[in-house]
């Protein structure tokens, strides 16, 4: 138990007019408890209420060990997973974590139709936000080790290669450098970069290829994530035009970034270059996004995001343009809010870059 | 779109009494529509009345096409992504799939406070469970990729040899052979098998370890899903007992399979023999789990699972005991239900082996 945190959610909880909270994300969990449970289809919640009171609810597989401090509530497998829950929980609003199973809400209102579900995903998320120095630390490293991964991915790309052999290739390298899984890896030759999630498969890499490495892992359970789009052996006029300015799109929202930004505003900077450049509708999605304990988790960074930038933020910033049947360019790097501007954690180059 | 599987869905939602559905599980949306997406969290929603009329909602970055068949109803990032479903869903009843977010369900709720959740898998589920012919071909293959590579892995243990090198090993055996992706494989040795989750870490490989490889891919969409227990250098008397244990319940149970016999019947089959050997309490978790297009899902082979065998249904057998600080063993198959009795999927022997 992180007690200091759990203190900091109920601050938050108090501030939103919340009683009480189911939190249930794997990564929210960890970050106030300390156990790190992937309950997959089975049943984990965190409750909390605004006094800083805790009690965890999951499955007896998981093998939570229950203490004074943290009472553990189980079932187990074939028992009703939320009959403890529903006895616990209070008459009222009840705060639920945005990715609970609709399952288990369905279940729990049924036996309880004096709770009103509401949102409740941002007394944690408010938190987690703003990383300490712990985790800025741990940030900085598993960034670090994507720098050299992107470098060993590059310099592996050659006649014959295969997408998919470059992502294994990528999970490897991480591995040896410590990530706390493999996991699926973007790796896009040509036209297969023009979808902003195709993961690597058997296609295999051509002369004039643009190609786009997206590659990211947790480390310590905390993500990095980065983007380079690189040339193999040619590149053409409009490969370079569009390149160019994915990059500027790139480092004009970077070098914007300071405390009191708005985080909109980061999106309207880039996607202004991209749209003066003529391909405003082939930048198909947001900024960017929070990054930390999950890949992906708040804030947004995208043109509707009226957060202002804080110190301790961590997200990335990733422009891209995508022309179907043709190619794609994506330059993504994680940056760090500081008291004055930015730090950019990724530190492997964005010059464009022509492999032999 | 797959008429004849949505009309079975739709007979299925008659006889639930369901006049509407959100179906949104990423293998459930494909099983209907072909389209694979996985939304992260973004929201994919496929809407089915008991006509069978079907209306797909989703984010636009997933690029679905809209057909007069399939009409697509798209919504951009930082758009209301409930707006457009909130509008089209009629008062009353409305199931909803089992895994969808609650932060989508309690947006649409607070849209629409004529509208009642309800469980709402089942329809689409039953139908899932009785895989087809097509199915059931891909399933064996699967399996038989499985077959090669765990005998790949087996053949790589050695001194020094490290859990996570070879899970990465079989994900690149995988891969090899068509898998779609990379995935998180189990590998244990020693007293980490103990852990019925363990997934592959440091740990170096010592004599008179337990090994378990708990490996599981999807190819062409269909997962395969086996675990086998060796031992290097030497077996203990209470591993060989333990072990031989493990390999009567998964017999036994595998033998009694037939249509009409309930599953909670083979749970209970395993366990007794398992308790009649006196671990009982260190079999923790359920029998097995169905497996198709994802790796767990209906029926749940449990010991309270009422469900009735049914030629088609395809789920793994794995009785295993954990003996915590000292190693585990699990032995998993997946079986097909035939008309008669079954089909084991998995080949790669039983008997306890000894890898020098």
């Amino acid at each position: 138990m992180d007690q200091a945190r759990i203190e900091r959610v109920a601050e938050q909880m108090k501030r939103q007019g919340l009683t009480q909270l189911l939190v249930t994300a794997t990564a929210s969990v960890y970050y106030l408890t300390g156990f790190w449970v992937e309950p997959h289809e089975r049943m984990l919640a965190l409750y909390l209420d605004a006094d800083g009171r805790a009690v965890l609810y999951g499955n007896a597989i998981f093998g939570l060990p229950s203490t004074p401090e943290l009472p553990v509530v189980t079932h187990s497998d074939g028992e009703d997973p939320v009959a403890a829950l529903a006895l616990a929980v209070r008459p009222g609003a009840l705060g639920i974590d945005k990715f609970w199973y609709s399952k288990f809400l369905i279940a729990l209102m049924s036996h309880r139709s004096d709770v009103t579900p509401v949102h409740g995903s941002d007394p944690v998320d408010l938190c987690r936000k703003r990383k300490d120095e712990t985790e800025r630390a741990a940030m900085r490293h598993s960034s670090a080790m994507n720098d050299q991964v992107v470098a060993a991915a590059i310099a592996a790309l050659g006649e014959g290669v295969r997408e998919n052999q470059l992502a294994s290739l990528v999970n490897r390298e991480f591995l040896s450098r410590g990530a706390d899984c493999e996991g699926t890896q973007l790796v896009c030759f040509g036209p297969n970069g023009a979808d902003p999630h195709h993961s690597g498969d058997s296609t295999v890499l051509k002369a004039g290829d643009s190609v786009i490495f997206d590659i990211f892992t947790p480390i310590g359970r905390y993500w990095c994530d980065m983007t380079r789009t690189v040339f193999y052996r040619s590149v053409s006029d409009k490969q370079r035009e569009v390149y160019e300015l994915v990059r500027r799109a790139n480092e004009a929202a970077e070098d914007a970034i300071q405390p009191g930004v708005l985080l909109s505003q980061l999106d309207h900077i880039a996607r202004e270059i991209i749209t003066d450049g003529g391909y405003g509708p082939q930048f198909t999605h947001r900024l960017g996004h929070g990054c930390g304990l999950d890949c992906h988790e708040p804030p947004d960074v995208s043109g509707v995001s009226d957060t202002a930038l804080e110190p301790g933020m961590i997200f990335s910033i990733e422009p891209g343009i995508y022309l179907p049947e043709e190619f794609g360019v994506r330059i993504e790097d994680l940056v760090l809010v500081t008291e004055t501007g930015c730090e950019v954690l990724n530190h492997y180059p964005k010059d464009l870059l022509i492999v032999e």
